[in-house]
């Protein structure tokens, strides 16, 4: 495992983008929050996933000269339509509008139909929160999982994501509405590991914790089983029905999931008249949550976001890991 | 087990409630909601908890004549104090306040501090939905979980709920962040049956579906295990900090779950051009999951409401079941 510097990352990604349509201002960008994301340690969609986001340009899946255009604005609520342009610039440019809502209402809410899988879902919530609001996002997928009941894939992963500023690191929850990913399944079926919790059903339909079982069976878990179920149905709904946009039943007829619909709200914490009382009180419950008595493994309790600080200033102070064939392909992209 | 029509059941809790300072028109709103409670089949915060209830305004816990008192208002925002009030007459109140700003803004938010146990979650979804709203809320609670990492009871099990309005019945999600409520476990418990999945830890820290072991570890298991366990904490900072009111690690260090802080969000879909679309586009959701292919237990799919309608269908023909004593007991107060 090599590492590289941000900047050498950042770079190299720019210079591909701009072969393929983006201007320089959107290149650098899109190129930064790829960068961000494995310096953040969520290296499945950073670097590892890049190639994948270059053939989907070449393949017209996503367009990377495309902008959000506003369909309706109906008070602190903004409805965007993304014409399949590239997903992170496309969310990003959501969020903020959100904020900027938020700035002038207190709360925003920006929706955007037929855009393109946003990489980290996490990039929206540390983005918020930059800005001092407390952000709320989420996507739909194409059909992932088998909702509750059924052996079929029928609702998505969903990613949600919720994020509150603190001025000692952001807390940013980032999660799939599944207990584990493919990604994790393959990795954890490749080290020959059995799942640390159940994680699906085997193709006679037992829950199990066999990683390779799963990946046959095609039947990941929602979390909490009959719960996640239904919260991943009831984000696709509602992200369906704000943006008008597509459903996950929708989405992924063409064998590619493109043209997703989303949802960003912001809430401007600047705006409210106790905003320094509440900094005091978020670091009391911070400091609660680390007296918690550990459990049996003795590792205790972390907040969401809290081991991506410490992972984010290594990768910055040491360069990023990168698999070396993975770089090699980038640089001669 | 008798059943008892819903008006009676409706009066008996009003002639009760009036003993307790409540006006006519807010001890027949309060009267009314417990019963939709049970009448929908959520026993446990119908009925079964009156008696609790009652002891809690007894006790001053609860002041029944306090209403929400206005505290600022930012743009489409409200922040509301709920004076200790009535849970369930202080949520139905800002939930009503979300409706209105969402009207006037297309979206709204009202968060209440200083409120009391709301009983059933879902009432206020149920409420969004009939005014035409999505809606989202949800609540915080005492410590009762104990956090991914830790053995110690640190955030709360924060019920949330997420609502969309369907001409054919709506969809309400309602769910708690611990995969079994406490009342759950005992049931089970009480049949001397295991759980259908892993619910808790037992005293060694192993991970179980033994209902007596977690409630003898107090350790019952958040939806997803670190999933759960941090949306929950993201549910409880915001609210906290969005009111201005108290958070898990300050509710309950007095014995009794009091004080606790809610937020209410609603997005008003008749503003948005394309609602009498958007109505066909669920119709045709619903229809997807209904076809999905069975689990091998042969079930399928419902949407998160469906059984409610029924119940609610049947319950209101045939009387709400009752039990005899609790019923009796009710009567004589």
């Amino acid at each position: 495992m090599n590492r590289v510097p941000f900047i050498e990352m950042k770079n190299e990604f720019k210079r591909v983008l701009l072969k393929y349509d983006f201007s320089e201002e959107r290149a650098e960008l899109c190129a930064r929050l790829f960068t961000e994301t494995s310096c953040d340690g969520v290296y499945s969609h950073g670097l590892n996933r890049f190639p994948l986001f270059v053939k989907y340009l070449q393949k017209g899946y996503v367009r990377g000269n495309e902008k959000p255009v506003l369909i309706s604005k109906i008070g602190s609520m903004e409805r965007w339509d993304g014409k399949f342009g590239t997903g992170n610039l496309n969310a990003h440019f959501c969020m903020e509008r959100a904020i900027h809502l938020a700035h002038q209402h207190g709360m925003g809410c920006s929706v955007l139909r037929n855009t393109n899988h946003w990489m980290r879902a996490g990039t929206y919530g540390w983005q918020a929160a930059e800005a001092g609001c407390i952000g709320i996002c989420w996507t739909n997928t194409m059909p992932n999982t088998p909702p509750w009941g059924s052996k079929e894939k029928k609702v998505g992963n969903n990613p949600l994501v919720m994020a509150v500023p603190r001025a000692e690191g952001h807390i940013v929850l980032d999660f799939a509405m599944s207990q584990f990913s493919y990604g994790q399944l393959e990795s954890y079926s490749t080290k020959g590991e059995v799942l640390p919790v159940a994680g699906g059903f085997d193709q006679e339909g037992n829950i199990t914790r066999d990683p390779s079982a799963i990946l046959a069976s095609e039947r990941p878990l929602p979390i909490g089983y009959w719960k996640g179920s239904s919260l991943s149905l009831m984000l696709d709904l509602i992200a369906m029905m704000l943006s008008g946009g597509q459903g996950t039943y929708e989405i992924g007829s063409n064998g590619s999931e493109t043209g997703i619909s989303q949802v960003f709200i912001a809430f401007d914490l600047k705006k409210l008249p106790d905003w320094h009382l509440l900094n005091l009180k978020i670091e009391e419950i911070v400091a609660d949550l680390h007296t918690a008595i550990p459990d049996e493994k003795g590792e205790g309790v972390r907040y969401p976001g809290e081991r991506t600080l410490r992972v984010r200033a290594e990768n910055l102070e040491r360069g990023i890991p990168v698999d070396p064939t993975l770089w090699n392909q980038v640089l001669t992209m």
